[in-house]
């Protein structure tokens, strides 16, 4: 028996995506392509009749602007929103700024794919003082430690137990609930609702702007297995793209 | 001693402003106009170092794009959010929908004045299911009664115990919290602060788009009556203008 459903969205594309660099927790907004996918992923939703009734988004203008496009195209606007820091992407570490294809072309194929899709080894860190650092950002003043680089087992770290703790009691109550957020932190999350294993999440990759629809049961657990894109042709010609990043 | 402010924003103009169609709680959509009036509520707070550390909304698309624009403007796209149909716009009755200029001339200048301005006295209920009622909006689905008229008294009577009880314990904590809402809402929460009897509140306009500040004591007295508009000059231009409203 299905007790409420979750709504995956990665926003769209960026000012970064656009330019190939490495975001991470640089706070960079929606390219006009990017707020067009946000208002098609709203229109989606309307179209499905999967209406939220909360939203939660990372502590990023991408995201945040992602599910207020999207929400007001599907007339879902008014709807209580939860921002938190553990839905952020994943922070890139020193890559941060940088240019992916002048980087794959700098370290090599290897090394590239090693800090783009290893489980558990992060990127160098980035130094406090450095021009892409969150370290003296007002919104993550009350964290312990604002991070310096992470790996995916990071992102899994911080987001699962609060999408456990938080997140997942609102579903179990019977809420549908959008989750506005970024390819690795979905990643983590879609590694946890489908048990995928620390070397197949390597080769999962989420297309932007296409709601992925998880129904749970009553215990939480997926009755759905992947998830359902709202727009399976799109979704996967967009996986595809993404698959694809790091090329020229 | 300062222990937090309130910063009131009204917001731009909507497409029924436009109009000149009484609006109520009919969801109409900011212009592009009332966009950029809320670009530069948001650039006057940054412009002010004025910062809020948590947004309260309506449950209405004007104030819900206001508040996303100027936090963006801001940089403050990343504070909590709080939505609570107690900020709503005074419910206008029989009136929502109809043209303001044409309200008048067909009811004479004393009762188009009476139902916009009487403090106590609403204008008629509007039928539940007439085309511009909320009494089927999801939205309100969890109050006792939706609406179908208001005058001024019914919104101090719903948005200043809310404010009392919700919004002051967070100024008074030290919090500086932004208000984005309506005329008539933002018209309530002033008559509670500053002490306006329901006689003078008739005489009061709000300008549209311009941060009006409130700095509190300890005890939630207002250390600056009447408030400080971060651009006095628009300001008062703008009140003229909300004042000449109803004519052509």
């Amino acid at each position: 028996m299905s007790t409420g459903k979750l709504i995956l969205l990665r926003h769209g594309q960026s000012q970064w995506n656009a330019s190939n660099q490495f975001t991470g927790w640089v706070d960079v907004d929606l390219t006009d392509k990017g707020r067009a996918e946000a208002r098609r992923g709203g229109e989606l939703l309307r179209e499905n009749d999967i209406l939220p009734d909360v939203v939660y988004t990372s502590l990023q203008r991408r995201a945040i602007n992602t599910a207020n496009i999207a929400l007001d195209a599907a007339d879902r606007h008014w709807i209580p929103v939860v921002r938190d820091w553990r839905l952020n992407e994943r922070h890139y570490g020193a890559l941060q700024g940088l240019n992916k294809a002048e980087t794959k072309d700098k370290y090599g194929e290897e090394q590239f794919m090693a800090w783009r899709r290893s489980y558990d080894t992060p990127p160098p860190a980035l130094d406090a003082d450095a021009e892409f650092s969150q370290a003296h950002d007002p919104r993550y003043a009350d964290l312990d430690k604002v991070p310096d680089t992470e790996c995916l087992k990071d992102v899994v770290a911080r987001f699962v137990p609060f999408f456990t703790e938080e997140i997942l009691p609102r579903a179990l109550a019977g809420e549908t609930v959008l989750l506005a957020a970024h390819g690795n932190s979905l990643r983590a999350l879609v590694k946890h609702l489908d048990g995928i294993s620390d070397e197949d999440i390597a080769g999962l990759n989420i297309p932007t702007g296409i709601p992925l629809v998880y129904e749970l049961d009553e215990k939480g657990n997926v009755l759905n297995p992947g998830g359902t894109y709202l727009d399976p042709e799109a979704a996967a010609a967009g996986a595809a793209a993404v698959a694809a990043q790091g090329g020229k």
